[in-house]
């Protein structure tokens, strides 16, 4: 299975954009829709204006027992009912990566409790991780949610308390990209 | 500074290839120089054999200990007396990536002693380590190691230790390209 996934941000793709929220840094232009395909998009197709490349991994911080809890409860993506999704790139600072796996790790974990707090919002927020500071992007990361439409308040609790967090000073460009599929 | 570097098997490049072993797995073919470029090769050029393509990264096992005795011992690339290098290509199984991230650690370093045995061999033999799984490519990793032709008993016992290592359980393919810079 190919594990590359690109966002096309244009006038295409089942995803509808509600709103583009610039959090902090360099701003995304407004765009009408975001075509997402696994695959990497290598050039910029006609009538769009952005395309964010990224990939999935294997797990960078999480522990045996962590993993466990994530897997019995974490659901698929495509449920009929989760209509909404917002996309969040972010990038970290050079000072997040000049640190060891250690250091990152105290303050992901046992500092900011990342997973423990995502984990509270399961399996109501489905979530995908897909790195891209590997590949020379603009973003270190891009996190997919996707939830039914009752779940928005839950989900906007959930980015004020990771947003509150230590990992999160360390985070110097955000946007959020809110879709409908439709 | 861009990350991205590929190796170009074929008949061009500064390093002339004394000896490919294929130590298990699928087999790499045999070519009489390897190109090393820094940037993402897209097609193979006309005149070569393969191409593995790669990037470097953040730390993602290394403690803040660890790092600080690397970064006050470990010299750079391109020393003139370290004419000779070896590439060395592993992939690691499946098993090993559904590993949690504390698993992975305990085995690469509390039980292979990964960072402490390759201390012990610098600065005599650098090296850099390079990724390729996230980039759907046939191996997960490519170490090059440099050093001048005093060291090559040095470093042929220190891939002796690591392949006698439990890590290297989890290694199911891997070639030794060796080279000279000629």
């Amino acid at each position: 299975m190919n594990n590359h996934f690109s966002f096309v941000g244009g006038k295409q793709g089942t995803w509808r954009v509600k709103d583009i929220r610039n959090i902090s840094g360099s701003l995304l232009e407004p765009v009408e829709r975001v075509n997402v395909v696994n695959h990497r998009v290598t050039e910029l197709p006609s009538d769009s204006a952005w395309v964010l490349r990224s990939f999935t991994s294997n797990i960078r911080y999480a522990k045996r027992d962590e993993l466990n809890t994530l897997q019995a409860i974490q659901p698929g993506l495509n449920r009929a009912e989760a209509v909404c999704a917002v996309l969040i790139p972010i990038k970290k600072s050079a000072q997040w990566w000049e640190m060891a796996q250690d250091e990152r790790r105290a303050i992901f974990e046992e500092e900011s409790h990342h997973t423990a707090t995502g984990l509270e919002y399961l399996p109501g927020v489905a979530r995908r991780l897909l790195h891209c500071r590997d590949l020379g992007e603009p973003f270190d990361f891009l996190t997919w949610f996707e939830f039914a439409p009752e779940y928005t308040h839950a989900f906007d609790e959930l980015l004020l308390r990771m947003r509150a967090s230590k990992e999160w000073q360390y985070v110097e460009r955000e946007v959020e990209i809110h879709l409908n599929r439709q």
